[in-house]
């Protein structure tokens, strides 16, 4: 039984009023299997890099028992590279450069040994990509888990409504969730995209939390009140990957286990904001995790007598 | 022991996106006053209003058990009138009329049988009549909460500051603590504002919920999401009598209780936004709000193993 996470693992430049990077390490895929391998030793990464991709990195994943069999390295190409500017409040970016390279053409193989795959992450990708990789798969996973963003819904929406009725979770931001279902009220917006295919919708509010939508109920989750956000990119990335990860280690897919999986994959991204890339989410200890989870426990809990 | 709440009483018109009004009964006392009535009954106000307000409106105040003793009425004079227009996200409104009339010169008249006060709830008002009523009343109260807004910040900086000394409550949104503190961060701009003078902070972030921040320590307070904001007009107002009424009810002063305070002011004001003015919260039964608290419960908790 394994997760199998697809997605860019690609080259990032990244400027925050903070400060800024050289090309560093990032990419959905990246963000989101390291976050997963805190609490499931079986994830494998579907992805594509080009030869500049450094083998340290390569082994970086190893060191956090993360399989890269169905990392294609392309000879002679050049890796996904983004680069991005982030405003003031740390909401709103600029993208500076996108060079696809690898990606322009990726067509995700799935090594035999990932047939076994019971939780599948859907990193953001082209909605046909991420459908390809359902469609190679000889079961249907338990739990598909599905991220995208509003620049897929203004390109190629059809795709993306085929994808989604694939899936089990949809994880969107709040103003992409109004994009994608012209309701403004987030509830009434729900309510829709959970008529388009997915049983489950979270949508990420960044500092305000996160809402999960699913069996009739809802749930509100809190982010973590923090003094400074260094860098946001990958953020969703390790969300999501904290979440599904937390998902295979308990197992059973329910509502109960969404909320808790939310509570870690919150807990992971509001270490990633407080390093540039990886930095952070690379080297965190069980302690840090647990002590992490145990402030949004604080942070939101009260009882009525 | 009784809760005094100051603060205007009058007439606004509102126009949203659902439909508009004519002039109907608003100001931040009379909704403070009616969800503080939920939850204590010694509830007295001071305010002022001229002889175009309704003795049935007063009346209506009694029948909550809210004393209006203090409550001047102007003879030959006219009541504080506003009227605004919402945008269609409900976020952000217009001012399109304000008439001060009584208000200009709006002296309060704290009455011998209010000199009970343990809990007073400064409603939004000038900072200089919210001093006067602290100033008048000869045992200082065992809570003061005081609600302000960007306005005062803009015109009276000084008056406000030197009233926030006297208090132990300050309630604001997250842009006005951004713009009294000069910090974007709400944790750095908590920390600034809690030297301030008051010793807890809560940080009204609308569909987003509430932060508290006192004590050392942080709660994040959901909000209930709604398929529908039919009128914000005087939701803050009722959070924050619906918060010190419970105070008052549960009498002693500490983070804890205060928690739960928020959850009750919360579930008031959600219901406060379902109808125009105050025709919600003027016939709310025990079982109702005791339900909505029961929404918060179930929408937040989570149990980590």
């Amino acid at each position: 039984m394994s997760l199998v996470v697809i997605g860019t693992v690609a080259f990032d430049a990244i400027e925050t009023p903070f400060g800024k990077t050289d090309k560093i390490v990032g990419g959905a895929a990246t963000y989101a299997s390291l976050a997963a391998s805190y609490f499931f030793d079986k994830v494998k990464i579907v992805a594509v890099v080009g030869d500049d991709f450094p083998q340290s990195e390569i082994d970086d994943f190893g060191k956090h028992h993360v399989n890269t069999e169905g990392l294609q390295v392309k000879k002679g190409e050049k890796s996904f590279f983004w680069s991005g500017k982030y405003h003031n409040d740390m909401n709103s970016r600029d993208t500076l450069i996108t060079e696809l390279n690898v990606l322009a053409d990726f067509d995700p193989i799935i090594p035999e040994s990932y047939q076994d795959c019971e939780f599948l992450m859907l990193g953001n990708l082209t909605p046909q990509v991420q459908q390809t990789v359902i469609k190679r798969l000889h079961k249907r996973p338990k739990l598909i888990v599905m991220d995208t963003m509003n620049f897929w819904m203004d390109i190629a929406l059809n795709d993306l409504l085929d994808t989604m009725k694939m899936i089990d979770v949809l994880t969107i931001n709040d103003a992409e969730a109004r994009q994608l279902s012209g309701e403004y009220s987030l509830v009434k917006a729900a309510q829709k995209i959970l008529t388009m295919g997915p049983k489950y919708l979270i949508i990420k509010k960044g500092e305000h939390g996160a809402l999960l939508f699913g069996d009739g109920k809802i749930f509100s989750a809190p982010a973590l009140p923090l003094e400074g956000v260094f860098d946001p990119t990958g953020a969703g990335d390790t969300f999501a990957g904290g979440f599904i990860g937390y998902m295979a280690k308990v197992g059973t897919v329910n509502f109960n286990n969404m909320k808790n999986a939310i509570i870690y994959g919150s807990a992971l991204a509001s270490f990633c904001v407080e390093k540039f890339g990886t930095e952070k989410i690379k080297n965190l200890s069980e302690k840090e995790v647990a002590g992490r989870v145990q402030e949004f426990v604080n942070l939101s809990r009260f009882e009525i007598l």
